[in-house]
């Protein structure tokens, strides 16, 4: 194969990929097993051309991607694979470098340490922490709980919301701690009064819930565990990358006293799948918990590697993508790109706060709106599904105080109001 | 930015690097910190263009990368990001697929069911295992284990060889189970007369240990597993790509009966950093141990998403480079690079055991060496540290019987005869 040839014709694809994704069914509209059916069962005897692959992936594969890409696309939260950021992963995988020791590559481990440092100026953050990158938050928080597992022997309980991110409950399991969930008040955020910390290794608050993107009161929660000598991990995947505004940093109040914090530049900071980054002051901890050093890695140089504060021994060269969107973008161009994406959720907040028939069912401190319809739960899960298979734009659901609402999260960098516009329109059309 | 513009700039980056990467010094020459001190401290305000990217990779960044690609790497075990595996890479950061529940990505989930049989078909085993992937083999034989640990109760014992991957011992930790450690033979396998199972939820038999590429018998110790009805993890991380090969298959007799088998292709099967495949016939037990469905994610559709068998609730679109290579590959293909890794191999290992002052210090399946330099420990260290430093080829090491062995680790697909030759002629030289 000719790598320029082939190369040429992939960036042809995504580029031609990427002008094409906003008239595309948001939702891949097939039904389990339809795409395999149309793949061959067994893998080739011999040597196909990478063109073969391009086909496939427009013939066969592209009917069965839902468009992450799309600026359509409202359900969970919306991201953006940017474009210097899906170029940055063309070269690492060119790279191929696997951070094993700083000496496997001393640029993916110096880079990693240098632009989680540059994040953590973006976001506000204290000076001085030690961040590394994992694949997603779920990972994240894992590392976080089990240092603070081992910096507490014999605490064995991690307390949240109960509206916090269901990777609390499965490092939990995996971490056989015990789960303590915590009422929320009537704006979806963590009760500090009903805290118990009764032999508690670990609170995990959450600036950006999942269902609401509720903050929790981190500075309240921050006294506590100050006063309990408990592991605070703060779980700010979605909401972490608004923090680059610094008029929304006041959601943000009392993270900087976290022991831990986790936002994910995949979701809301223009990096692809997968870059989840996470800040410790207390790396001794996380050391603690995860290293381990073989014989065949022992070497002279005193150099304490990325491995010893992370559950993998080879990581790949993710940093490069984040580093190439924070050049790219800059401190100016991601701060406009949060600021559009909360201006069009307000935009869509007003227009359901004024249409008679609908309701807002929770706050909106960022570019999430959760909404309803007037009407039973069926009638809005039936709602939902007629849009979603409409394949004009893409919304998820959730469930507060037993009932079901919509949301719209607007988040992809391509949306534009025109994008929440058509949103409206269909959830008016098609609840008609 | 134009796509276009930048991506055919970084696809002729990585042609070229491709091109000069034999010349590159391959262990990076560089101080700790050194990279670091030369990148600005601080992010930049407003966005650069992503031709600074790729002249700060040159400029800055690849003095420091140690150079995976190289043909001339024969340190742990190498590997090779091939080209079409490079350029999935890059359609599936531009797709930007999150694997969250089947109907997020069909594609990804029904694509990385398809490729995993096809890998299973090519490898030999048994017909209806269920496959996945993970970033790395610490994640997938952590995932055993914790099913494991799920699967018997109250049974906290692991048991495996002393020279078993380290990734054992830290998933232990993160388990809180028990590492038991069973000693080996003259040729570096587990002893299965040695195993003690009582209290035991797991064995890990390892085929191509990672000091010397060892093969535990794996057909006794599941014997040994069934009659006490212990899970049996196989970890062939490194080895198990040379399963493609018939005549080979011999060294992994038994692992068809192993509950869970991980293999990495981004280690011999051609594919770029991270891909790791974990099968297993038990797939109740990785769902028992991780799946966690919330109400967020809750649709009527029947499918089990890949997230219900893995730590992590979101997953990148990894599938599509690994069947990239299948396909660009075929069986024919990949049996191709196999058998000339293992030639090159068996090459190298007749140099030494023919030269007088040097001698071989285990048994060789595949296509790692393990020799030494007559002399003392810090004589073979010292050459070591002398060859690494020449930046002409790179070599790693281990201790076996207590005494340090090099290891000379074939498996770059650009890897010729003169490359091994060259590293015969800089040991010799740099050992008078």
């Amino acid at each position: 194969m000719s790598f320029r040839e082939d190369g040429g014709a992939a960036v042809e694809w995504v580029a031609s990929y990427l002008e094409r994704v906003r008239d595309f069914p948001v939702l891949a509209q097939v039904e389990p097993g339809e795409l395999r059916s149309r793949l061959p069962a067994s893998p080739p005897e011999t040597a196909e051309p990478f063109a073969n692959v391009l086909r496939d992936l427009d013939e066969i594969l592209l009917p069965g991607i839902t468009h992450w890409q799309s600026p359509r696309f409202f359900a969970y939260f919306a991201n953006t694979g940017s474009e210097p950021g899906v170029l940055a992963e063309l070269l690492s995988a060119g790279l191929n470098q696997v951070g094993i020791l700083w000496r496997t590559s001393p640029a993916l481990q110096e880079l990693e340490e240098l632009t989680l440092d540059w994040l953590a100026q973006l976001l506000g953050l204290p000076e001085g922490l030690h961040g590394h990158i994992e694949d997603t938050a779920s990972t994240c928080t894992m590392v976080a709980l089990a240092a603070a597992r081992q910096a507490s022997p014999g605490s064995r309980a991690v307390v949240c919301s109960e509206h916090a991110h269901s990777s609390v409950e499965k490092a939990c399991r995996l971490l056989e701690l015990e789960l303590r969930t915590t009422p929320v008040d009537e704006q979806f955020r963590l009760r500090p009064d009903a805290l118990d910390l009764t032999h508690a290794c670990a609170v995990v608050a959450t600036i950006g819930t999942t269902s609401t993107s509720s903050v929790d009161a981190v500075d309240s929660i921050a006294d506590a565990c100050e006063a309990a000598g408990v592991w605070l991990h703060v779980d700010a995947a979605y909401a972490g990358s608004a923090a680059v505004c610094p008029e929304l940093r006041s959601h943000f109040a009392g993270w900087e006293r976290a022991d831990s914090v986790v936002v994910n530049p995949h979701k809301w900071l223009l990096t692809p799948m997968d870059c989840s980054t996470l800040w410790t002051r207390r790396p001794d901890d996380l050391r603690a918990a995860f290293s381990l050093v073989p014989e065949y890695l022992r070497v002279s140089e005193e150099v304490a590697s990325l491995s010893e504060y992370s559950p993998v021994l080879g990581r790949r060269f993710r940093a490069l993508k984040l580093w190439a969107v924070l050049r790219c973008y800059g401190r100016v161009g991601l701060q406009e790109r949060i600021r559009e994406a909360i201006r069009l959720a307000a935009l869509f907040e007003e227009w359901v706060r004024e249409a008679p028939g609908w309701e807002l069912t929770a706050p909106r401190p960022f570019s999430l709106v959760c909404f309803r319809r007037d009407g039973s739960d069926d009638e809005n899960e039936a709602l939902l599904q007629r849009i979603n298979a409409t394949g004009e734009v893409f919304l998820s659901h959730t469930k507060l105080n037993g009932r079901i609402s919509l949301r719209l999260a607007v988040g992809n960098a391509r949306t534009t109001e025109d994008d929440v516009r058509l949103a409206w329109e269909v959830l008016r059309r098609e609840s008609e």
